[in-house]
């Protein structure tokens, strides 16, 4: 199940899961990142998951794996006791006689579900969240708590969203009439993939004429925002705090970092890594990993650093004119 | 209506709006972003609102505008069915009996208003909203969802606030004794003038004495934090994630850029527009746009460029010396 | 209870607090940041709270103090009027019967309170609240409005959780097979110290299989995102809108900027302050100031400017061989 060969005692019970650090007696740990590798040689686990590589540093029974990181993420479901309230609907929530509402479902206390909604079986709503009109939810759904889908949201099957995130308020675009600005009314909605995870706190709005788009089996942290129109490729991950602006066109298998953002109407190829907190501010066509900024320093240095950065263009033209003179003389 | 001249034929029927790129017959779609000029040639829409410059190269019937963009934005509210209750308070609603609601406004599931709220004609608290105590709400205003107002927080007329907004928690103020933050406790409010759209996700602290003031017809979007005390001057557009730090004066007709920010106390004149990810650092006097940040670039290159920013000062004085030495020579 | 020396007239009656700009006739103020000095000349307050170095330049009744901000705050709590909703649970409340709540409790409106949840003496929970199963609240908190705690998560005494936070959702954990993403359930919880306080749209995640851990007198503003395993020493300060990734260790009495950032599994000194925006990408351990990126310029300026900075390494060879070359003539 885990994928993994045991070099070991194979009667030794595992109980649960800890760090390489504080796992004691009849924890399973494991070593994925090199920067905790001097852990291991002083851990109390009673087995660990490694590498090939790592197996002759590890005193304890180990479980060697290929990747084991994903050994561990297996290993992590073992022993996670999933929430599971009862299939059936809270009295206190308050549901329109016009939605669908599978018998499997569990609709939770001050739960909405308003007219047309249609959902889909095994899904679970928890406690306080609003699903609009209209909204579809595929089978095994998960919104754990105080999620708002506005009306029209569409979810896959196996999509799971965490406390107080957002999807499908509208997007924020406006004409400015010289004085004023006038809203442009959103007709689109957002269709999410199966399979996709939603941190807490996230916004996704909905498009302006076609959909935002999900793909199937991306992960969205805490407090990321996605504008209006984008389409976010298979598989991709957003880390927390990502600012998206509108009719982004992001591909598969990317990562965008924590805080990181994108300007709005470009695109960023399959296979593309931003790191933390940089900005992508044009179109990206080739894989591989991009940053911006400028890596932290002592204020007071970085104070003289700025004055500096801001005469760039002036050092770089004198630069160029003492280069002449010196090949000159 | 949408003030356009008409070049074409004035019996074709439209049933809804598209992107030059996916609409088909029967919809309306438009041309502003200059980005999407070459999908004109190619669109299967069946009239498409383009500025004089355009029209020739428009395949179909034209609606030729001053501002193509502003007119589309009319149109889109033709095509759009707005959310509209029906007035009375739901059963699952609480309400304090001291509040005041004038019996033209819907109170949505699960609503909760509290003493001395008093809530103007027309306006819709949508479901999961809670009404502090004392807040005034104008006419027309819409709470979409989930909405939280604090205590004694004022909204003009025509007011719109997305799911999850926050308006009137305490600013973040604290007095530091050596050992211990003490908190400031906030006796001001939050006053939220006509017409001002606010996005999901978005928090407005109350003032510290006085109020944190929205002009008139500003727009923010989702994920916005305004701190306490601060002023935002009428029609300024505040884009998704911005930071806004306490005290901060912003002027009219400004254009925050997404995920910019700004560092407290501090004012910015009219007109100002700033760059995504930018951060304004001091005081802004003339109008103009402004930016902060280094672009991005393959990670592998900016290691190296880093590397160098960091040394800046010490290349600058480097330079300036080698200038001496040549000159001398 | 101030720790003032008066200097003035002791029967002036104070009914209340003003900024030194806006305050009137029986309104007390304060002058602390130096950048408001210029007010204190035309101050219409019947008291200033000053130090000793402006007491000579207050022309009204003076309340002298070594920390006048520190004095300030103490103030705003005499003139305050803080919610004090009555003991006891409002019908509309949604408690399990295996929840412990003390009698002194105020559960408010529309609140749901999970199975074995314990709540300590005096603490409030406000409308909308959601506590989960076995979530340990202490003493005289207070979750303000539809706060939303995870199951497991315990808090300190006298904990102050602003609207819409979310505390212990999952931490954003997978592991990449190759082909997806594969979830690493979380396992551990939050626990948070006594005095805390947390701003409106924050979240703080469940660590993998220890705690995340929030020291004693820690404040967070609004917008927050804390990741999963970080641990946040006592005392230390995070402005709005900072992006916090995984098992992040910070120091006592640090200043996280507004809006700033720090990287995942790296560590932070005591009594380190980080400028707004930046972002912290390597571990620090010395106490002190650190900023990242540039400042802001005129964006047409800064086009130029980025553009050499790119350039940044070829410049810096350039010097060098310049150098070298004037040097051998």
């Amino acid at each position: 199940m885990l994928e993994v060969e045991l070099d070991g005692d194979g009667e030794c019970e595992i109980t649960g899961l800890g760090s390489l650090a504080d796992a004691g007696p009849g924890q399973l740990s494991f070593l994925s990142n090199p920067a905790y590798a001097a852990q291991l040689a002083a851990t109390r686990a009673s087995a660990v998951i490694v590498d090939e590589k790592s197996r002759g540093d590890c005193p304890v029974n180990k479980l060697v794996s290929s990747h084991p990181y994903v050994s561990f993420a297996r290993a992590s479901a073992i022993f996670h006791v999933t929430e599971k309230p009862p299939a059936g609907i809270h009295p206190s929530a308050v549901i329109d006689p016009e939605a669908r509402i599978d018998p499997s479902v569990s609709v939770g206390p001050n739960c909405v579900i308003e007219a047309g909604a249609d959902i889909g079986a095994h899904t679970i709503i928890g406690p306080g969240c609003i699903v609009g009109a209209g909204c579809v939810l595929g089978q095994s759904c998960h919104l754990r708590r105080a999620v708002v889908l506005y009306p029209g949201v569409r979810l896959g099957g196996n999509v799971r969203i965490d406390a107080n995130s957002v999807i499908g308020a509208d997007g924020f675009g406006y004409a400015f009439d010289g004085e004023k600005s006038i809203k442009i009314h959103h007709g689109g909605s957002v269709a999410i993939g199966d399979d996709v995870e939603i941190g807490a706190g996230t916004t996704i709005d909905r498009g302006a004429m076609e959909d935002t788009v999900i793909g199937r089996g991306v992960k969205i942290d805490n407090q990321v925002q996605i504008g209006h129109n984008c389409v976010i490729g298979e598989h991709t991950i957003i880390c927390g705090c990502t600012a998206i602006a509108g009719s982004v066109v992001i591909g598969r298998y990317c990562i965008m970092g924590g805080a990181s953002g994108a300007v709005g109407h470009i695109s960023i190829a399959d296979r593309v890594e931003v790191s933390a907190m940089s900005l992508v501010s044009r179109s990206i066509d080739e894989p591989g990993r991009y940053s911006s900024g400028t890596g932290h320093m002592k204020t007071s240095r970085w104070k003289r650093v700025i004055t500096r950065f801001q005469d760039l263009d002036d050092m770089a033209t004198r630069l160029r004119h003492l280069e002449k003179q010196v090949k000159k003389d």
